[in-house]
């Protein structure tokens, strides 16, 4: 059920300059059943993390409410709501997005929240460790979870660990966060100031914090931490808040956010050139302009040095059903 | 009725490193009564705007379940909702603030809507009179209302001028806005399109959006644009939002800005000297001091000069039952 | 010439813990000769409007050099300056952009000013006609520019009317806005207020503000605004913007931002499925594809109804050689 | 030396309507020779960090120029450069403070940088310890730095504890700094992806990040964070950023802000009641004002609770020269 800018609306504006204002139609407050149901219950997240939803406005009819009041009623008879939402996520016609909002109660390690917060369009209010005794938990790694560094990506992670290696560093692991513990804990038995005594606390400490924010502004964080190129624990959340509350609280919205953000291809101009050539059979085309622009620079004995924009390019390839000419 | 970080949820936090999360107790979306019932219903703002409440997150509540979180269980003892919402207040503790937030549906004209589009931290969906007809009406004056220029303040007004100069100025009035319309109308019987179309529209024509902030910046808004030299018309709607939408949302919290913001009175350095000097009965050092900075400038005729710090700090002296001793 | 976060920073932060600081090397403050030389002059615009560049912070390297501090000394070796700045782009690592801000003196029709200042993420000081009177100039379209409102966007505009419907509506503009202004200075010299006396100036008004924006926000601003969707007016400042003021000040960014997002393409998730049949030659499946998700609609004669997403895949199809299979 | 919206500026804009476009007056890019001077030179701060001024935009005139496009050319006449900004200032017209930047490279321990990065209207890259090894220093407590738990002030702390119980907490901490290194290196060396090993690192460990900030929002900050009751650690940058860098760099509008704001008292609207009661010599009325709003409730035994708004009244007093008559 939602608030709708009915047909009396619209006829009262057409109607124009009349000093009388007529009653507008009666509104109920926005509601989504579907969501109301999961308000207040945690999702769990990593060891001991969760996300919450706490409270939310609107819903897909609050966009088509702002889409309409920006483009006219006229929009009402062409286009229905799905049809309308999909337009606006297609043409980055983003504020009718905003006319929603999440607030969301969450537990995550402060080093995954250290990324979370560099998000600025949002209202945080953080569990402070100032004014009480920092929670007591941390997050802990399994013998199977300690991953790898990736060689091809220097921000990023690859295969697990042997299982050996990680008996050793998990032991080492919990030994550390003990030791930690107990050293605040000892400061704070000791009188030494809360704002003090949490200063070597490790990042893996769990926090708290209610985060609201809105749902293009919360789209655009999903998009980033849902990718493969995030770091798996915020990842972790971000897959929560998307796949479990917004697929939920705004079915239209996120079909759209799926097919026109989330598993949409970008080629860049030059891109467009290479596939072009290899959709009209002219490979020796694609091959010319992939060397000009230094995708197919070569070592002295003739293979293909690593080059990171061809490799993302032969992922979209590969998505278009085209083959790369160059191997 | 509010959903409240309550007892079990603290328990469970001190409770620590449980990998059986345990259930927190069931939540309820947060409504509030009174302000359920003026959904949708227009306050009429000027000769042919208005206010309307859309939707709404959160309350009073919401402000003291945020500030608990960050603030930690052992405020709730200590301190009652209201004196944690005063205490937020009075310190400038605005994050908890921004936990609320307000969805309007005004109407407005285009030159109160100029300065209203200022406050950046906001959700806006104007009308678009790039994709639909734009509204036909436009903000008339009386004839008794009519505004004099300010001598005193270069942006302000002052009394009303007289009524047959106001039935000119009426008349004259009347005459463009509607000559105004007519060439809109004409252009658009010719087919020009509509973003060219109203490039001679007169600022007073009215238009809509939804607008949605949350309470904090809410209250920086009403602070500015509720107060005496703010332009009237912005002003109007203003008060509305504050005094019959705010009040009635969020009594706890309205009643703190009153006394903390609102109504609450600011002495610089300066000024605080001048004060300390009066209160303590050296009128001489008060004089030294607002000679050495300046507030008494005279004319060669020994007459003070017009100094409008001068004249801010006697509003405050008054209200502080002191008498300048300049006088 | 640029500073830069040199070998010896590398080298310090390497050594670590050490008490005693080393020196830094001597920094010398940003400077772009190419762009020092166009300060202060104006590029007109319209027919009475004007962008002058006022100051600037940062260059090409400002954005390096903030890449570095967050990707490590490490990339140095492995990328020059023109790489990164286009992974960068490419990655939509936006943060590094947002460390070069460009401060402009614009003179825009409030019209245009209106859509302008939509951008929340600027800083703005604009002209005040509450303080001074009203600029005495309004934009006037010439007899041969009057555009047709176009019947595939409703937003838009297309060709232009005829030159003798263009001079009828030309001499009722100059008509209309020189009673407006005769109307303005009655209304100042009876003494009325210039907050009031203002509301009934045409939108074509001229209004001047300086603003100041991150390199970052605006090439979000260009974007859009670039754009041929985007209003004639609007675009005519962008175009300025971009090719005469950041083209010169920081080239390297200009050149990614073009080959990267201006000119890059983006397909949906269901184009790909489309393009990608069209490119391994299966027309039957991009027919069913495109059927499925409503971009083939017909009408009762059997001919295709309008559908503007099929419209954009055709231009898309276009770029990368694909000829639709529905023709 | 700097710009200035000069005179022909002035001209130029009420000539009006001229559709030949005369020529500005050459401009020169703002520079500060006092600021320049320091570009680049490391402040110290704490045991291992820094604070150096990376760039600049704008300096006090700049902020006199952007008033002036706002107030009108009139404003110049009546008002110099310095009574202008200390006007804009006492009435909290802050958009002209804007048109100023700042750019710093700043050193801090994760604990301070986590309070810092709550200010969401600046520009940030920070060091990341995903792409490079974490910076090998944490900040080490001396002996005699240890504090004491407020007990008055919830988050805040007091004088400092016996050096006794320092010499033995430091000891602690360089143990527990030592061990956690150590792991991380171990880490490290065993191939764990540095965005996992980095999890257990303490808070205290030193980030480094390019910082971009205006005016104004720089003059938010500075006035939250060189407070009293901020942590003496994100305060120490605070005093260095205000007094080494802004005093230098805008000596203004750093002096207008020390008057205006952060020497100034606020007094509530229930405070300037209890003063101008005192300050006329009733203080039967004083309070009976400070009894109705709860600042003299007593414990069984007679003696006056504390009561924390009655002590930050307290000490307004004695700013004001006043002595409270219910002790």
């Amino acid at each position: 059920m939602s608030n709708k800018l009915d047909a009396s609306d619209a006829a009262w504006r057409q109607a124009g300059r009349s000093k009388v204002m007529p009653d507008f139609e009666p509104l109920v407050r926005t509601s989504v059943p579907t969501i109301e149901e999961i308000i207040g219950k945690p999702f769990h997240v990593l060891d001991d993390g969760f996300v919450r939803l706490i409270d939310y406005m609107g819903d897909d009819t609050a966009v088509v409410q702002a889409a309409r009041v920006s483009y006219g009623a006229g929009t009402k008879r062409v286009r229905d709501d799905r049809g309308l939402i999909r337009y606006l996520m297609r043409h980055s016609h983003t504020t009718p997005f905003e006319m929603c909002e999440l607030k969301l109660h969450v537990r995550v390690p402060m080093d995954a929240w250290r990324q979370w917060i560099r998000h600025r369009t949002a209202n945080v209010n953080e569990y402070s460790t100032r004014y009480s005794i920092a929670i007591d938990a941390a997050q802990r790694t399994q013998s199977g979870e300690w991953r790898s560094q990736s060689q091809e990506n220097r921000q990023g992670s690859d295969t697990h660990l042997p299982i050996e290696t990680g008996n050793q560093l998990s032991a080492a692991e919990a030994e550390l966060q003990d030791k930690a513990r107990a050293v605040y804990e000892e400061r704070i038995a000791a009188g030494v100031a809360r704002e003090q005594a949490r200063k070597d606390l490790p990042l893996s400490t769990y926090t708290e914090a209610y985060w609201k924010i809105d749902l293009h502004n919360l789209l655009y964080f999903l998009n980033l931490r849902m990718d493969d190129r995030a770091q798996q624990e915020i990842r972790a959340y971000a897959n929560i808040i998307g796949n479990e509350i917004v697929a939920r609280w705004t079915p239209l919205v996120w079909e759209a956010f799926l097919d026109y953000r989330k598993n949409a291809v970008q080629l860049s101009r030059i891109e467009t050139k290479i596939v072009a050539a290899l959709a009209s059979g002219e490979p020796e085309i694609a091959l010319s302009v992939a060397e000009q622009y230094g995708f197919l620079n070569r070592q002295p004995d003739g293979r293909l040095r690593a080059n990171r924009e061809r490799k993302e390019l032969e992922s979209k390839l590969a998505i278009l059903g085209l083959a790369p000419c160059w191997k």
